[in-house]
């Protein structure tokens, strides 16, 4: 992509209505703009780190058997009284239209038991997991964390339905595996903990992924034996040590919630009277789990977890781009430019995604905005490089540079 | 895709509450679900269908030089009271928060001309498009056209900015063209027409597309010599004529408008002051289109646009699978079940989309389905057929059925 043809706008200063660092950084380097607290567009830089993390995790949901769909925003009433969260959900947008009452979904259990409930009739028909990337509307009065807590944000929500409680464990612990390896894959392995939380209804605890960062609004408490974690709102039922091995040497952090896995059980399948024939030819209730990701909440962790002071650092899973081609002219001016050329259309050409700042603008302007941008790869070509034949490479988590020949560059990159 | 694995309940009898053809077979087969008037699930196979729309209008948009962006669907109020819409869109879904109000997105001219203005200074900042694929809403008393009059609908909205009315008109151009390769590619050309409606505030005459279609709302009268037609809303005002030919011969028809793309000129970028300086060194005014796309509409236009009395018959490019696989057990019961396993492994490794119906249904019943569903090319493998080293190949929209050698069928599939 050359910048010229794309729409960034960095901006040398952090806008002063962002306090948190993710929000500051995504909004200078152009990626995200704020249209309302906890509300924010995502600009077409963002949204490829977006569309990547996307598919990373709707990659490792078809692995584990999801199948896609699509709900709706606009809600009846009518389904939200009958788990009784009409009444009971604070953070739910009510609308009105003639004569009816809307709710703005925040989650759709109230939506998927009803339909699944047209598609379930025997044992045969289960399990089966339905999972969906939609846009979820929640009033926060909390918005002060950038892209950490929303008012509107994209969520992976997937729905499991189960015969019978043995099925619905093994979905669960299967989900938890998924969970660890997904955060991984989307550059926050190491960081985040599989967290017990309190239970809810039916579990005595439920499983929180907490990433570590000064910016979370949660306190874990982190066994470094069983590398688990648990969430200060139970850690004095545990009596501060570990639940697992007793482990009294708990290490207090703060850290953010990426995702959370529920055992439902009959919450909302009751209500709905979500009822199948099972092996035995009696009627049974369905039993349920729901895990979800927020997509802006990673974003914005991804960010809080790898930046330095000069900008962002992405992971190479979700980076906008994979390389940053910069040209700085000096009096060799056509010929650099000819050599930029040649090496972004190699580039495009072995399918690698690459950003190439063909502004008229200075060295510094150009180098301060690769920084920002946190492409992992830099490429320069200036006058003193290509007096070698060669172009000068930088990762950005790294100080030092190097030299490369023209003629192996594009082979470094697979 | 195995059936067993997937998400798909068909329905004998078309659902008692849907009155249009698009909205009773995609019901029946098992595409969409209905939550309210206007509102529908997309289910998975559905998705499937959805997925290659929005793949090929954003094919289109890209090379268009249009921009992908994500605009969130919570607006503030002072962005539409700026353009005055607050008060005149009757359609507006209002919502309160706190002390504040909101609307929910029903278009986003109000939320994109200010995030321009932040991007564009000088002339060579222009031009520039922007595009999204976003969930709009608007109250919709008509909704009873099933998917061509939607609550709640994704819409490809594509907004470009220009220096001048001259680049205005070229891009205005250009994007007719573009609108008429892409209807052609997703199945609609030849029932299509460029169509000539009223201006709205800056030019004579605004261009729809519209679809010829019995379920159509639409009146439009066809110039068969220029091929293109008018709006019943202007044929007094062009005096039952062709305002290009002068042709009297007129052919009057229904039509459902999937497409409008509008000349707005200054009426959204004045309010919002979203000038720049111009090569001349004085400020402007950037000029305006907008150009949108229904997808749902689009969706239930091609639904009813190609079907028989089974079901649909999906044209190519939108397809949810190129083929579906059948097996008829008899005596041969398990070598059978093996051939079916062996094409399909076949078919799949040949990235041929196969929807592998392999449940212990009767013939009968298989048969319907993949009638229903529409599926250009059905596979039978039957006794009859095995006999033969061969299976039965059938085109949805032919009567006619032919035998294929097995070792022959996977090369006919690009």
């Amino acid at each position: 992509m050359r910048r010229s043809q794309f729409f960034i706008k960095t901006l040398t200063e952090a806008p002063h209505d962002e306090t948190s660092t993710n929000a500051k950084l995504l909004v200078r380097g152009g990626f995200v703009d704020k249209l309302s607290a906890g509300v924010y567009t995502l600009l077409p830089l963002g949204l490829r780190v977006f569309n990547k993390i996307e598919n990373i995790i709707r990659e490792e949901m078809v692995a584990a058997s999801g199948i896609e769909l699509f709900m709706p925003s606009l809600h009846p009433k009518e389904n939200w009284q009958k788990t009784g969260r009409w009444k009971t959900w604070d953070d739910l947008y009510k609308l009105k239209e003639g004569g009816k009452d809307l709710a703005l979904g925040p989650t759709h259990e109230e939506i998927i038991v009803p339909l699944v409930k047209k598609f379930v009739n025997s044992y045969r028909d289960l399990p089966v997991a339905l999972f969906q990337f939609q846009n979820k509307f929640r009033k926060e009065m909390r918005a002060k964390s950038g892209l950490l807590r929303g008012r509107e944000f994209v969520m992976k929500d997937l729905y499991s339905f189960h015969a019978d409680e043995k099925d619905l464990d093994q979905y669960y612990e299967k989900l938890k595996k998924t969970y660890t390896g997904l955060f991984g894959r989307l550059g926050l392995g190491g960081k985040t903990y599989l967290t017990f939380a309190s239970g809810g209804s039916f579990s005595k605890y439920s499983h929180e992924f907490q990433t570590l960062t000064k910016a979370g609004e949660d306190i874990i408490y982190i066994c470094d034996k069983c590398k688990i974690a648990f969430n200060k709102e139970i850690i004095r039922d545990i009596r501060n040590k570990c639940a697992e091995c007793g482990n009294k040497k708990l290490r207090e952090e703060k850290a953010v919630e990426v995702g959370n896995i529920f055992k439902l059980k009959d919450k909302y399948s009751k209500p709905f009277d979500l009822s199948f024939i099972g092996k035995d030819g009696k009627e049974k209730i369905a039993l349920m789990c729901c895990f979800g990701i927020g997509l802006q909440r990673v974003l914005g962790t991804i960010v809080e977890t790898h930046y330095d002071e000069r900008g962002i650092i992405w992971p190479e899973s979700v980076t906008p781009f994979q390389v940053i081609l910069i040209g700085i002219p000096d009096k060799k001016g056509k010929k650099l430019q000819q050599v930029c050329e040649k090496i972004y259309e190699q580039l495009i050409k072995k399918n690698i995604e690459v950003l190439y700042d063909d502004r008229d603008a200075s060295a510094g302007e150009k180098f301060a905005d690769a920084d920002l941008i946190g492409v992992p790869v830099r490429i320069v070509v200036s006058g003193k490089t290509l007096a070698k034949n060669s172009v000068e490479l930088k990762n950005r988590h790294k100080k030092t540079t190097r030299l490369v020949k023209i003629d192996q560059l594009v082979s470094l990159f697979k």
